[in-house]
C-alpha cells in the first residue's frame, strides 16, 4: 500500500505545485502518482478552444463490480494575491498550529487529498471496491471553465463510460466541518448593455442625446421588479448591476455612449434561455418608455451583449444520494448537515446532466484569501468521511 | 492715424500669437500695441490663486467727457486639436477664398480686431470720443476663469473705475452676421455624487451593498421631474449627467463606489445657491426612499462635492443698450437679431455686476473646431457695427 493512505502528505504534494490557472503546475501530475498504485487507470486529455489557453485534465478509474461514483474537483487555483501579505509562501505546504497553509489548501486541493486517502484507507481494508470509483479532475474550474469538466465529461462519455452519482469536493461548509451539502446552485449570466447617443456640448442639449438618460433607464429596468421571491429549494434570483462606465472627463461634454455590465444568479424559476428572453423583454420595454426630456420621443438606441456562457441551475432530487452522504457526515462528525443551495457556480452544474450530483468538502472560510489554509483535523475528519461515504453508498447500492 | 483701423491687418497680428489658454503668446502685447496709438493708456495686471497658473490680464481706457462703454472680451484659445487636420498652420493666418484661418479667428480675437478698428475709424472721423473707451481683455476665459474678467474688474473698480454699458464681442451669431444678441446666459453648476457601498461577490450580495444600485436612484432623482419649464427670457433649466463611472472589470464581483458628474445650465428661476440646496434637497429625499433589495432600508451613502465655482446667471434688463445695439446691427447689416439668452457661459456674467453688458461678435459656427476661420465681408461688417454703435451710443447718452 502507498503512503496516500495519509490526507495531509497527500495535501502537501499538491500544494506543492504551482498550478495557478490555467497551469497544470505538477498537481496532475501528483495526482496521478498517487493514483496509479491504487489501481486506477489514468488519463490527461488536454482540451483547446479558440481564444482560451489549453488546458490539461485527468479522467482515473478504478473499475469493480457495482455502481459507479465520480469523485470530481479541480487542481487549479487562483493567484495568491499579495504574496507579501502571507504568514508563510503560498506553496510552501507550511503547518503552524495545526493548521496547512496554501493556496488551494480548502478550495480544493484539500477535498481531492482527503478522497484519494479515503479510498487508499477503503482499498488497504476491503482489498477492493464494491463497484467503480472515478475522478473527474479539471485544470480549468478557476479560469473561463471552458476546458474543463464540460468536455471532459463529454469525452468520457464518447468512450463509453457512465456515472450513477457524483460528489463534488468543493469547500462547502460555511464554519465546520458538517455544516452543509450543496444539493444544487444557481445558474448564472452576465450581460453588458451600450447606450448610443449624440456627443454635444452640455449648454447645447437639443443638438446632442446624451446616452447616460438612456441607460439609467434601462439599469432601472433590470433591477425593479425583482425577478422573483425565490422558490422551495433556492434563494430568490438576484441581479447586480457590476459596474457602468462613461469615461467622459469633459463636464461640459455630453458624452456618445454609456455601458453597463450585470450579473444575474438565478433560480430554477428560470431556465438561461427564460432568463435572456425576461431582459431583452424588459430592456425593449424600457426603451420606449424611455422618460426622455421634452420633445423627445425616440426609444433608446441600445446594444445587448452576453458575456461568457451561461452558467446553467443546478438541483439534484436524488433523496437516497443526498441522505447517505448526510448519514456518512453525521455518524462522522455528529452534524447534520443543512441542505443548501446557495453561493457561486460550481462544475456540478456540467456533472448534473449525466447523474445526480452533490458537494461535500472542506470549510471555506479562507478560499481566495491570503493565508488560505486547512486544520489538519479537518482533513482527517472530511476523509473519514469520504471513506464511510465511500462504503455507505456500494453498500446500499448493490 | 495707425494703419488699425483695417481689422484684417489686426486680426493677422493677433492669430500670429499662439495664446493656447493660459499663455500670453504674444497677443496682449499686440493689443497693446495697436491701442497705445489710439490714445489709451494701457495696464497689464497679472492675477494668480494657489492650484491654478498667473494669468495676464489688460485694462487699457481713453478717457473722454461722457459716459464709459466697456468692450469685454478674450485673447486666449482653446489648444488647436489635431494640427495635421488644419488646411493651413492654426497661427498663420493665411487667407483663402476670403475667409482667415486661425485658432481664436472667430472665438474672439476677430471680434477684438473689429472694436480696436472701430474706435480707430471713430478716432480718425471724430478726432475724440464723447466719452470713455475701455478694453477689459483676459487671457482667462477659456480656462478656469479664475484669473481672469472677474478679478480685472475688482482691480479696476478699486482704481475708482465705473462703467456706464459693456458690450462683450464673443462670437454670437449661429449662421450669420446680424442674427443674434446675447442678452443673458443661463448659469453653470457642476458637481459630482460619489456612492459608498461594500465590495463583494455577486454570489453573496447580502454580503455587500452594491453602490451602483444606489447611484441610480440618486441620478434619477436629478434628472426627474425637470428642474423648470423655462421663464419668460430663457429655455428650461436642464441637467446632464456627462460621466458616471465604476471601474470594475470583475464580473462577479459587486464594487465599492460609483461616481457621477452632472452639469446643471440654469436660469432666472434660480440662483447658484437655490440651485445647489433643491440638488442637496433631492439626492437627500431620494437617498432615503432608496428601493434597495428586501430587507435593506439604510438610506445611500453617498457624498456630493461641486466641481469648479458656480457661474452665475445674467439678464440684461436695460432696454436702451439693448436697442441701440439693435439698432446699429439693423442700420449696418439689414438684419434685425434675436434676442438670445442660449448658449454657454461668458465672461458677461462677472460684468454684469457692475453694469448692464451686452454680447455681440462673429459668427460662431468654426469656433473651437479645426479650421476656425472667418470671412473678410464679416470682419469688415462687424467693424461698421461697432463703429456706428459706438457713435449712437454716445451720441444718445450725451
Amino acid at each position: 500500500m502507498t503512503s496516500s493512505i495519509d490526507p495531509v502528505q497527500n495535501l502537501a504534494q499538491l500544494i506543492a505545485c504551482p498550478s495557478i490557472t490555467p497551469a497544470e503546475g505538477g498537481a496532475l501530475s501528483a495526482l496521478q502518482a498517487m493514483l496509479a498504485p491504487l489501481g486506477f487507470s489514468v488519463e490527461r486529455p488536454v482540451f483547446s478552444e479558440a481564444g482560451t489557453p489549453d488546458v490539461e485534465n485527468l479522467y482515473a478509474r478504478r473499475s469493480g463490480n457495482g455502481p459507479h461514483l465520480m469523485f470530481a474537483g479541480h487542481t487549479d487555483v487562483v493567484p495568491v494575491g499579495d504574496e507579501g501579505a502571507w504568514t508563510v509562501p503560498p506553496f510552501s505546504a507550511e503547518i503552524r498550529n495545526g493548521e496547512m497553509y496554501g493556496r488551494g489548501a480548502v478550495d480544493m486541493k484539500g477535498g481531492i487529498a482527503c478522497f484519494v486517502a479515503a479510498v487508499a484507507r477503503h482499498l488497504e481494508k476491503n482489498g477492493a471496491l464494491k463497484g467503480s470509483v472515478s475522478f473527474v479532475i479539471t485544470g480549468d474550474e478557476e479560469g473561463p471553465s471552458i476546458n474543463g469538466t464540460g468536455k471532459l465529461l463529454e469525452w468520457a462519455k464518447a468512450r463509453g463510460e457512465k456515472w450513477d452519482a457524483a460528489i463534488v469536493g468543493e469547500p462547502t461548509n460555511p464554519d465546520k466541518l458538517g455544516d452543509m451539502i450543496k444539493i444544487g446552485r444557481r445558474g448564472s449570466l452576465s450581460g453588458t448593455v451600450v447606450v448610443h447617443g449624440v456627443q454635444g456640448h452640455a449648454a447645447y442639449p437639443h443638438l446632442a442625446d446624451n446616452p447616460v438618460r438612456g441607460l439609467v433607464t434601462l439599469v432601472d429596468s433590470l433591477l425593479y421588479p425583482v425577478f422573483d421571491e425565490g422558490t422551495k429549494d433556492f434563494q430568490p434570483t438576484n441581479l447586480e448591476v457590476t459596474t457602468i462606465d462613461v469615461g467622459n472627463p469633459a463636464v461640459n461634454v455630453i458624452p456618445a455612449t454609456a455601458t453597463a455590465t450585470f450579473n444575474v444568479r438565478f433560480n430554477d424559476t428560470w431556465t438561461g434561455e427564460t432568463l435572456m428572453a425576461e431582459i431583452h423583454n424588459r430592456l425593449d420595454q424600457a426603451s420606449r418608455r424611455h422618460k426622455l426630456r421634452p420633445g423627445k420621443s425616440e426609444p433608446v438606441n441600445y446594444d445587448l451583449n452576453w458575456r461568457n456562457r451561461v452558467s446553467h441551475v443546478f438541483l439534484t432530487h436524488e433523496e437516497k444520494l443526498i441522505g447517505t452522504l448526510s448519514s456518512s457526515i453525521e455518524k462522522v462528525t455528529g452534524n447534520r448537515p443543512q441542505l443548501s443551495t446557495s453561493g457561486g457556480t460550481s462544475d456540478a452544474r456540467f456533472i448534473k446532466d449525466y447523474c445526480p450530483v452533490v458537494e461535500f468538502g472542506l470549510v471555506g472560510k479562507t478560499m481566495h484569501m491570503v493565508d488560505e489554509r486547512v486544520a489538519l483535523a479537518d482533513l482527517e475528519t472530511l476523509t473519514q468521511v469520504y471513506e464511510r461515504f465511500i462504503s455507505d453508498f456500494f453498500s446500499q447500492k448493490t
